[in-house]
């Protein structure tokens, strides 16, 4: 792993899942010095957690910042409260509407905690794993969010203001696919057996392989004609 | 107090000073049946979430929901970190940039979690108390700022996208003065005897005086001929 000696930060949102590790990976490959940013927000999936700092490390990051925020008191979703997570959806399921497992203005608390971050570690550019293909039913995953959240930041914080720097939002994977992602990933040395996608693992932690992710992770690897080295 | 039955719900963001407490007063003068949001997040001044308990209670919250997270890990504020609270300092030298009491993003950071609870409680109306005339300093009190997290907001939630219903952001006080803020609440019944506004309070939770918040408190009585029912 080169040195991150001299490199402009960035702050980079990380999961733990497949499309973190892969954005994170590719602000290493573009010349930042990365800072990982992730959220123990009362997930049904904790196991994310040790796999992000398992990725954190692997792939370059400076540093591993873990926030702690409840987001049980507000409920309103399969990964955060009593709701059942969906299992065994058929594609044509999974593409009608928003699903239980959404997470009501979860990008929006996460994306203002990296901007938080951004501004006192003196960082000007912000990655974040978000899809619009395998996960159009997530509103706050589509491109005119990420644009108008990135607006926003620019008038929020004291740097923005001050430095008259603009603070950039990087989407790097928005219009990909899973196999695309996936070979993104491997190009760049991301070892995919590190990170964890499902909404509902075993006791264990093993993947459950009937939930949404682990679907479309399941399909991303079989397009991308790989074996994925799980455990997911 | 009126009964909140029927009425639509508003999410109110609560600090338990003067602003807020007008704030909340407000939104339940104009129809609203307002559920108070409060944050316990490293501040100095943890005397202001009793503050905010008694406020909620008094101007009819039907709720007050208090959601802790940890702005300490980032530092960076005389308000959450190891930095001094600037004391007696002189009008120019408060009209001078942006003070060190600024937190990183707070307002970004407060509004999305108040975008969370106004899905979870499909509520389409948020309350702040931001002010641009007496904070200037803060980028994150700017009407343009707000304009776009607005725009922003409602982009980003499943409530609108599927109900095509648009999230207003109520900011009643951002052109009024100290003055007007105190004249507008006194109308509607606000008593700020139970609100606190300094920054650093005294063991024991007597107002400092000295702070910015104090002094702009002071002077807020001042210019309207009035008394500060205290303790601050």
């Amino acid at each position: 792993m080169a040195t991150l000696v001299g490199r402009p930060k960035a702050i980079v949102l990380l999961s733990g899942g497949l499309d973190s590790a892969t954005c994170l990976a590719l602000a290493h490959s573009q010349g930042f010095a990365p800072i990982a940013l992730s959220f123990r927000y009362g997930q049904r999936h904790q196991i994310e957690l040790e796999a992000a700092a398992r990725v954190a490390q692997a792939l370059g990051a400076s540093r591993h910042v873990v926030v702690d925020i409840d987001l049980r008191a507000f409920g309103g979703s399969a990964l955060t409260a009593d709701i059942a997570v969906p299992k065994d959806r058929s594609d044509l399921a999974m593409a009608e509407g928003i699903p239980v497992t959404y997470v009501p203005a979860r990008n929006t608390i996460f994306l203002s905690f990296a901007l938080a971050l951004a501004e006192t570690e003196g960082a000007f550019d912000i990655f974040i794993g978000v899809n619009a293909i395998d996960y159009s039913g997530y509103p706050d995953c589509r491109p005119a969010y990420i644009e108008a959240f990135a607006h926003m930041a620019n008038l929020a914080t004291k740097a923005a203001v001050t430095d008259q720097r603009a603070l950039t939002l990087h989407t790097p994977l928005i219009h990909c696919s899973k196999a695309e992602i996936i070979r993104t990933g491997l190009a760049l040395g991301v070892d995919y057996g590190m990170t964890i996608s499902c909404y509902d693992p075993l006791p264990g932690g093993k993947a459950c392989g009937r939930c949404d992710a682990c679907h479309l992770r399941r399909k991303g690897f079989e397009a991308a004609g790989l074996v994925d080295p799980g455990p997911q």
